[in-house]
């Protein structure tokens, strides 16, 4: 019999995978402008250092980083994680479970509680590599609406009682992609609906450090009183995403079926990068490290923003205080999707809107990425765009 | 709402975790002589090569190695990984993807391949680990029966007649858990059974290397014409298994599938363990650094073997060519699962045979790992258990 007759899980139905990879794929030549992913400047990477905490690491514990790890993560990591991730949440008597880049914090969680046709509420639009997650848990997404000031209250409580949901996936700060913080007035009013409904939030948080301008504000963790707030944590926005050390927190009944999911995903994450994120805790390296990154990012943001002014008549756009995104909307009838091609033969990138909607549409959107391209690749990339776009109009 | 109102997932009803990695935790004792687990020994874990190598990597190539990467892996390791594949498997034309650990490379098997109920292969017994995963993706397992030369092709082809399996798993290289290996005469018609009955083969192969007498067999997947065997590959027990660091080796289209769940699993594995083991492979490592192990090993597995032989009468046990395990079967009525808390009393650890039976029973047999205790260690810890199964007895 041919391999043609094989047949896969229904979970792939309709997976055609990540429009990001994809569209990652089709960028990778040298001289691409890309404000399409969501890549960490180089200069932010702080390989030195990596270079130096391996060594550190090895050389003092070699055998024990080599052999087998608990899947419950590297004991020393343990430690220094809870008190990291019990400041940047303000909550305390957390679970901690280190996890393979918060893409599997996301996983673990679907595995924990989600059945096939279970309801997801998500925002509209939000991340795309985690719909696709929720999509491939066979999870049934309904989007919830927003204002400039992230969800609205009373269309989050109708969604609950509407569609009793298992879980409401957000990211409150810089959402990814439109850049939107969630205000503060809302924060405890989600926790609250969430456990007055009994719905678990996925509050996903990778961006938080990086905050530009204004003041930060408490987690959706930090007003949750009855436990069924999970804290998405990762580093790979503060220190490397190619490390792929992210960590959940929470209440102990949820992470640990979390981790009884990992015993059967990956046994454990690699304890070599354990230990070195590990260093950079114990060493307080991000209280520098974090500040000299967003100097940079928020000189980038600003670029952007500039170059957004003199983009065609009726172009809407966020202004963040922090992430790495900023979100567009052009004039009704521009076609972001069709347009990427003639974009990217001028060697300009971006990913189109329409794949951060649960429901598709929105042509007329796309998201941009700063943090990647220096700032005279930003005003040359936008000067492209700003010509793809107005061609596209007249 | 409190979070007692919390429903979990339907695939973890009846998972209460892996038996090994409980007793992982029973036994994290300092003085204690552990046969359980399949930890290689200290001794075989290269740190200061990983330490130099870990520093040649990050400072040739830092910058990319902290960078987000490919799902479809770093690309200088897909180039070295792709050789060592096709020297391990004898096989051509294979599609890889590194995986973070082959642990993962099971789940994401599973992940494309398995609907609740689907009938899954496994020897009788076989590795709890996998077991767990396939539990967690609700295939019904159906236990296939082996003699001492592996699995019995007639069962085999009756099991794939009755219950339509989507997948058949097996370890053909000194079984874990019982030390055994598919006879060479049996192995082409394992590959044909599969392509007659459409049943993917995952072929899992993480002891290949560790071979101490015999001479090495040709893989299952070097007879598969049609694409029905997938390849797991492991650096584990060869390098490092805190690394975390496996493959998938297989046919495009199953691959691809694999590399599609990657994508929302882990996104990718870790940059820097992946060019680590990069670095093992284009120097050439492993060609002293397996026979320096297998030197150990092989002495090891010789010291238990002699002490085998003065257990109660009625003992019988494998006598493996290579791998980590000797399998045991004590006279019936001793339950050595009952026995295992007074084995750790005394500081002896293995694991209960029953947890590797898909049905359970088989009270009166037990794994035991070689390779991670000493020989003075081994005969002290075998001269506990003797007593401990002659107690029982008498």
């Amino acid at each position: 019999m041919t391999l043609d007759h094989v047949s896969f899980a229904d979970r792939f139905d309709g997976i055609s995978g990540s429009a990001i990879r994809e569209i990652f794929k089709m960028i990778a030549k040298p001289d691409m402008i890309s404000f399409a992913g969501g890549n960490p400047s180089p200069s932010a990477l702080p390989d030195a250092l990596v270079d130096q905490f391996a060594h550190d690491v090895l050389s003092a514990n070699g055998k024990q980083i080599l052999q087998y790890g608990a899947t419950e993560g590297y004991p020393p990591f343990l430690e220094s994680l809870k008190a990291y991730a019990e400041e940047k949440t303000g909550a305390r008597n957390l679970s901690i479970l280190p996890v393979t880049g918060s893409t599997q914090a996301m996983d673990l969680l679907c595995k924990a509680l989600i059945n096939p046709g279970d309801v997801i509420l998500v925002e509209d639009p939000t991340f795309l590599g985690n719909m696709q997650c929720m999509h491939l848990y066979q999870a049934q997404l309904v989007p919830v609406p927003s204002d400039e000031n992230g969800l609205l209250l009373d269309a989050l409580e109708d969604a609950m009682k509407t569609y009793h949901p298992k879980m409401l996936y957000i990211i409150p700060n810089f959402q990814n992609p439109t850049g939107k913080t969630l205000a503060l007035e809302r924060r405890k009013p989600v926790a609250m609906l969430a456990a007055q409904y009994g719905v678990v939030v996925a509050e996903d948080d990778p961006y938080r450090d990086l905050r530009y301008t204004g003041v930060p504000l408490p987690s959706i963790k930090s007003f949750d009183e009855e436990g069924w707030v999970v804290f998405l944590g990762s580093f790979s926005k503060v220190i490397s995403p190619g490390m792929r050390v992210g960590f959940l927190a929470g209440d102990s009944s949820i992470i640990r079926k979390c981790t009884l999911g990992k015993q059967s995903t990956d046994l454990h994450t690699a304890n070599l990068t354990q230990a070195i994120v590990d260093k950079f805790l114990r060493e307080h390296i991000l209280d520098q490290h974090i500040p000299e990154i967003c100097k940079g990012y928020g000189a980038q943001l600003n670029a952007m923003l500039s170059d957004l002014v003199t983009f065609p008549e009726g172009t809407v756009y966020t202004r963040p205080e922090g992430g790495l995104f900023i979100w567009i909307e052009l004039p009704e009838g521009i076609d972001t999707k069709e347009l990427l091609p003639l974009a990217v033969e001028r060697h300009v990138a971006y990913v189109p809107g329409t794949h951060f909607y649960a429901r598709g549409g929105h042509h007329n959107t796309l998201r941009l990425n700063f943090s990647n391209s220096s700032i005279p690749q930003i005003h040359q990339g936008m000067d492209i765009l700003r010509e793809v776009f107005r061609n596209a109009i007249h």
